[in-house]
């Protein structure tokens, strides 16, 4: 399942050193003005920039519309994207088959397809795909932008607030650096602007469907809202959020914008643990279906010291996405925009 | 959306105070023996018997059979079990309609239903509404028993491993009670048996289908499998789980069961965050509609201290509905037995 | 899979001789007026009545209100309505397990649930489940009977055109007494007060979901939208319907209110064919399972000597069902009523 | 809704005078052998050859593999297959904009999308996007294909039975020529080889996600199943099938291979009519929104006489898609090959 969403619905496609990868969107309102550019920011945000522990892999990755837009807006039909790549290198990976990295895909993917899948570069489950997700983020951010109720749209931040333990980044990348291996970090999102009453009680709370899509970035090994765990060691008197005037706004926003599953209006607060990239520098062992026994080996290819350095734009989008989704859904917003 | 899964779908109804609670289920394997019986054990424990901090309402719950069930076997048509509500004393609630509880879905649901959502006991939205959440994990528990590959079936065990930030439940109660407050709490789940190749890349990886559908249960504020939110902090050597042989088994379980999306065969092991009980009994403050201004009250109606100590049985219920679809799609178990 | 609808989304359940039939609806508005006497109309027009040539099996046929309504008004949450069964006789169908009736479901749903589904009086396949698909129009036409842009209200309307040829019914169903086999029939249904701008392209055309629900309706072989068959016999300027002002009225309705699978604003018009009641009186041969070789027999139990006059209610239902959740989907009529 | 099927997932996009058209594929076993060559035929056919009264537009309609395919064999992941326009001419359709051409989605099309639609030769509406649907057609009659029980696998094939009233296509045809007029078409399509239990009671019956689909080809207006239509005039007697042995063969017919909505293992049997092109070559009447009334003008571009006589290869690739997608979900093709 390469989908989600029930109004606008994102399919993405594709594989690290394959032809291309790509997304497909259905359902996006017709009359929305897009053009390449639009993508740009969100796009180089992704690449990480010349941070350092970031992959030296660079993709151009020009947005090359298929389908769906027609004298820079969208039609209401399927808008299709393409992303070319150009910049692979799989004779890195043609010699590790054998060899199953551990926290990569690999094993699991062999199972699964039968060892049809393409492996080169983590295939289809290469971080590479997020460039889509990117790409139907710009658009979901831009259909959020357009809530009109509150005067102001709808905005979805994310940030980096902890690396490897500290709440200075690039504190907590060097120490990744000095270690001579990778590293993990947290990513918050914060969204303003929601109206009261996203969701629905139990299978589509936002909780489920935000959890959902948060899930398909790559990485991610949890999740929390407002308070998150540190609500399991409180009382309720501390826990609880006072309301305080007939618009439903919080004294304290220990709930993290959602009660009952549904939006309350109040800010949307919720944080993401990353793991450390897999593909650390370090040597590792793993069982090698050569020799039938566990070795040690080395990661070759372009990897980042710390994935999560590169994630918030990602978070950002995919929140974008389920938002925008429910935003259509809930008649919030046009689906389709007088110009 | 009251429904979750794509083969074994489970659809919930019901309020606290009115006629009934219940589940539909369409999908199920025909073939699997069904009697009363069958619930008592789950049933009983999500009552919370007689420990301490647990409400004081008790109902009979006996699950009533309406459709799907023959000669003490599914038939391969939708399943209707419903629960009758006879213990309600909703003049508790009549005169809180003025007072949104903090905490409490009272306030998005008058927005959201545009008053007309039965507010008796949290109506819909209330913790009553996972009898059907269970009677639904005691059919999915079936189904993963019958998986025959590993020999053993796939079991799924949730326990308290927190109260109040106390290891020991018990000590983490009494500080409640001291207080005279509600406290939260935290939830772990093991599944064991579990094939190698469940869950699809990206939107439907497990972590996404788990944490969808474990977000359906109230008052549940985080989710992390594996290490979880520790593996930010943690190098990349440290954290991936080496792969010892060829069946996937891997050294460590830092993954906690999925990798890329998809298990790998071990244990699968996540972590869920409970809030306190928004029915503190401590005097709280919030909005009144009818002074229309912030006011002092109590909650009153009978309520758990500490709601974590009932959640671990609706979390193998959730989690088994949720692995027992993966199968049934991924055609691991049988969608109807033999005799 | 028992379940239609992408915003109000109906579950039907049950059996013929078993406990009872009933409906699930997630996603109807809130607000909505709903008393038992508003399904007195449409459960007694599904009866058939005193009419010659319909089943002497009479139920009562009381909706019970399980969940979902709240003093007279629906609540935003699932509703569950149930109809007991009480007027069974099971002991006709016993004996008839070993002789699967031709042109019912017997010998596919032995072979798809492996023999353990409810044979007695075709269980889940039953004709009985209509009165589900009933209860469930009644609600969606009060869905539909809101819209307002009209200022009428959207009505649904299906009626008998042929029996067994002829197009006087009464004519029709004397053939079949005369000749004491069942008969078929053509139902007709017209639908009046859409908007322009119901259903997608390709795959969720309007002839596509409605084809889809109608045919959820046994005994249905066919469906033709507008002139239908006869159009395959047309030149086009015959078919064309010439547009004659900006409202998009046309000419003349060959196309039957739809256009490139889009309501185009004129009236709906679709008809279905009824194939003649499987259980006919006549005595019959088909395999049996006692024997090993192929029999005469005879069906018993209380059948309707022709289907389709029973039907045009059920095809009101479907198709208000199918409408309804357009008309939700497409924003065209409140999700949530104000009272 | 741009998308069909449950585990085979169909995507198509694309407009008639746009970039591209193309299919995404999600759910598509891994390890299916697939290369540009087994597509040649069916786009071949598709393009109508020289045949009289088909459109003197051609284009080259090569796959372009976009991502799912690695080494000539499907990897599991999505597959993306682009068809490149090449041959479009769009200043025939810029001067139309005021015309909306009776028969075509113009009209709806313009009122849906508020304007915003690529109207250039019927945009995301053009029969240009069925070579979309065949080429997703030519994987899933693989798919079918590999089908092991009856030891031949599942074959497709569809056929015209009548154009303009005329069993001899050649003379139908001839009657438009003759005519200088468009005109319409019958097609049946025939699958043997299907296995028993196909389909599910009620909503997703064979006739139901058939019909559903096939109304997704434009110019559709009806269909039936076995004696369809025929069945209303006559008696049960003559319309039931008798059973003959235990693999439920039937002495006839009627029913097309499907009872209760689930195969029977007979030959499915289904027909479809198609309505004159809408482009017919006559002098037609419509409104124009220049003059604000009621205006004599003529269809520009190219177009086929009589569409249905492209339809067949069409039909095949719809009924493969809702096939494969059945025989997938049921269990009854592999999801995954071994090589």
């Amino acid at each position: 399942m390469n989908s989600f969403g029930r109004i606008f619905r994102v399919n993405i496609f594709g594989e690290s050193h394959g032809e291309s990868v790509g997304v497909n969107i259905d359902g996006c309102p017709a009359g929305l003005p897009l053009i390449v550019n639009d993508f740009s920011e969100d796009i180089e945000r992704r690449k990480g920039g010349t941070q350092k522990g970031t992959t030296p892999r660079k993709e151009d990755d020009i947005p090359l519309f298929k389908s769906g837009i027609y004298r820079d807006l969208t039609t209401g039909a399927p808008i299709t994207i393409l992303f070319e790549n150009n910049n692979t290198r799989s004779s890195d990976y043609e010699k590790l088959r054998a060899v199953p990295r551990p926290g990569h895909a690999d094993f699991v993917a062999s199972k699964k397809f039968a060892g049809f899948e393409d492996y080169r570069g983590g295939g289809h489950f290469s971080g590479r795909l997020t460039v889509a997700l990117v790409a139907a983020g710009v658009i979901a951010k831009k259909i959020l932008g357009n809530f009109s109720e509150n005067g102001n749209g709808i905005t979805v931040k994310a940030f980096i607030t902890e690396i490897g333990g500290e709440p200075d980044a690039e504190k907590g990348l060097q120490k990744a650096i000095d270690q001579k291996d990778s590293i993990g970090g947290i990513v918050e999102c914060r969204v303003s602007g929601l109206p009261i009453g996203l969701g629905e009680p139990f299978f589509d709370s936002v909780e489920s469907v935000v959890s959902h899509a948060v899930f398909a970035i790559p990485a991610v090994r949890g999740i929390e809202f407002g308070t998150g765990f540190a609500a399991a060691k409180m009382f309720g008197l501390e826990h609880n959020d006072a309301i305080e005037d007939e618009t439903g706004r919080t004294r304290t926003n220990h709930a993290g914008g959602i009660v009952g599953g549904i939006t309350n209006g109040n800010e949307l607060v919720f944080r993401i643990a990353i793991k450390p990239t897999s593909s650390t520098p370090k040597e590792q062992q793993t069982f090698s279906y050569e020799s039938n026994a566990v070795e040690t080996f080395s990661v070759k290819g372009r990897h980042d010291l710390c994935i999560a350095l590169r994630v918030p734009v990602v978070l950002e989008a995919v929140t974008a996405i389920v938002l925008a989704d429910l935003m259509l859904l809930e008649q919030r917003v046009k689906r389709t925009w007088k110009s």
